[in-house]
């Protein structure tokens, strides 16, 4: 029989392996009161199971408030599996069985999901991503390297065609990928289809005369009769992707829309810090990822390093590994990690040697805008340190003979 | 110039006016680095204004890792709005405004959204609740007292002719509302389409003997095509709910789902737990379910008093209050919370004296089918606990001419 696999990190006062058996119990066919149907034949054919249980250590406080229990407060790493049976291969339903009523147990002082197997059903189920990296490289015209990336900033504010001005001084600066600021998306003061037409006519124009396409990510996050109509809208001006901000758009949406998208979906993770900013709660990015990859995501924010915000480099070179990692045997479905905030120059050697791969995008706005000879050069110093790390030659060596990566290195001190 | 409000809980090591101009910048035209295009004008018509600031203690350690900062850590209520012209009335957008990048600012060792303001151009975009409570009694036909419910159990194992079987003796018991479990969706168990002809063939046999007909919520959490073909099978079948989860489901798959649906939305709220059990991290109920009742939602779970999670009784009360409060003066959308989690006869008096309404959905699993004298007692008995409640006589009191309670207050110790 196929079971579904979940890991997850769990802080209890109670034994372990008992509260273990609560969180199994609650998820499929156990009750707190016992009822008449609960016979052996139905836990048999439909109870989750407790796979495996490590105790990983012991806390000195409880992390989360609520919780019951008298005995030392411990933490162990649990494997639970559902029969495919309870819920069949369905996304949607896999989110209430592996990370639904649970996180509030009175058991539990701390309960983080940290990592879902699905048996091949999903696989046949859902297409994944229709394009992920060698889709994308394949529309930007990019192997070897990274794709070179930026946002629009400010984020909101300019009006279409001041952004369409941004983009062509960006596309005609021959950097390979724009996204849309996550915050703009139809408002009043910069509607999608205006900004859509502008970008795109500016887009094609540097692309008529240079001989290769700048991809825009066009935020066309809505509601799902609007992404329907905003994505025709980008395929027929000849735009090459598409952005969604997934947690906020949820997973029946994404869904239908990765059904209905003939472009790549670049997933915005933005509210990725509610969902896991504390380290005994809710999810970690593999566990979390998975879901919207199998979704049909092509690229996926994650952080970068030395950003602006709380993540450790740690954590994001494992989120990048993971969106790299095969998700089933037969069907590997790899994506692109997105590597962005507050990132320049600096980062491109460590980036490297932590990831080993050059299949990402990454993105630098004052990156590559406060470049003080202009974009194009702020793209070819990016390039530049990219050939650098790749090569193993140290930023400043390789900026003796590249005035961009010297004037980058000397304004960006990292 | 209209405006969407939002307010915090912030923690923050920095001074906090500062960090919530951070806030502000990052949730609007802000940039770490200054760009070219961030004018005063730019900044006048899109930038997000810090509204109001009040600290409200102060916090030994940090609640959160990864937050910088060196002074005193306090706690603060932060007031932010944005212009409607960034974003214009878009439930998605306004996610990615609200509870976008900012849960994991270095600024920050706590954030928890507390509430939001919409502007009225929301109430034009978005129907909400077709239902309501007062929907929900015209088709359950119950006024002036709580509907009954419970919930199919074992959550998952029994087959579509078992639970139709349940559901005809609780039918037969005069039950208000039934749900089927989160647990339970379309799985090869028990597909979708095979429990709903069986349900709704017991509903409708004991309906058309009796003269009122039980409300069941069937659980057609799915992707989109396939939650509208199953409301629409609900339709023909004469059933008079559908159930939904809404964290697995998402916005733009519950906003589809309301504008397709001509049914009340059951909205289960199963992953609540890792939205809100951190203090200082994720949402409370009252912000997070005005979007969700915007989107269509007709029924809510709010946990239930002395329940077996995690969550205070003070919190599942204010909880219930947000859904019977007004969203618009002119348009005040209330919905039926659903009060379940370990409910019994015992909860009726406090749960009646600390929200002073009867417009609540009371659903008891074990406090029905454990009655001695069986699911008909079990429904008689907290049918006459409410009335007790309600006019203010004690249940022991109250028991004394009424057997089905007497016989529940023996089994339900409380």
């Amino acid at each position: 029989m196929e079971r579904i696999e979940a890991d997850y990190l769990i802080e209890t006062a109670y034994d372990p392996r008992a509260a273990a058996e609560v969180m199994a119990g609650e998820q499929s066919s156990g009750t707190f009161v016992k009822v008449p149907g609960e016979t052996a034949a139905l836990k048999k054919r439909s109870a989750a199971r407790l796979e495996k249980l490590e105790v990983v250590g012991e806390a000195a406080a409880a992390s989360l408030p609520g919780a019951g229990g008298q005995g030392p407060i411990v933490r162990a790493q649990v494997t639970l599996s559902w029969p495919l049976a309870n819920l069949g291969p369905s996304l949607p339903n896999l989110m209430a069985t592996v990370a639904g009523n649970l996180f509030e147990l009175k058991q539990f002082s701390g309960l983080k999901l940290l990592d879902i197997r699905l048996p091949p059903a999903f696989a046949t189920a859902y297409e994944g991503p229709r394009f992920g990296i060698a889709g994308t490289r394949r529309l930007v015209g990019v192997e070897g390297r990274p794709l070179i990336g930026t946002i629009i900033k400010p984020s909101v504010g300019l009006g279409p065609e001041e952004t369409a001005e941004l983009v062509r001084t960006l596309a005609e600066a021959g950097i390979d990928f724009i996204k849309d600021d996550e915050l703009q998306g139809d408002g009043p003061a910069c509607p999608f289809e205006d900004r859509a037409r502008a970008v795109m006519r500016a887009i094609n124009e540097v692309a008529e005369r240079k001989g290769r396409k700048t991809m825009f990510a066009f935020n066309l996050t809505g509601d799902l009769d609007e992404m329907r109509r905003r994505h025709d809208l980008v395929q027929a001006l000849g735009g090459t992707c598409i952005m969604a901000s997934v947690n906020s758009v949820g997973l029946a949406g994404m869904i239908a829309l990765g059904r209905h998208s003939a472009l790549p979906i670049h997933a915005h993770r933005n509210g990725w810090g509610y969902l896991s900013r504390h380290p005994l709660l809710g999810f970690s990015f593999t566990a979390w990822h998975k879901v919207w990859r199998l979704a049909g995501a092509d690229h996926i924010h994650v952080n970068g390093l030395a950003n602006k915000f709380s993540e450790e480099d740690d954590s994001v070179i494992a989120s990048a590994r993971a969106c790299l990692a095969p998700l089933f045997p037969d069907k590997p479905c790899p994506i692109m990690p997105v590597f962005s905030s507050g990132q320049t120059v600096r980062q491109a050697p460590s980036t490297w040697q932590a990831l080993g791969s050059t299949d990402l995008i990454f993105a630098a706005g004052g990156g590559i805008m406060a470049h003080p000879g202009g974009p194009a050069a702020g793209v070819a110093a990016l390039r530049e340190a990219w050939e650098a790390a790749v090569g193993d030659v140290p930023l400043a060596d390789h900026a003796r003979t590249r005035p961009a990566l010297a004037q980058a290195l000397e304004t960006y001190k990292g």
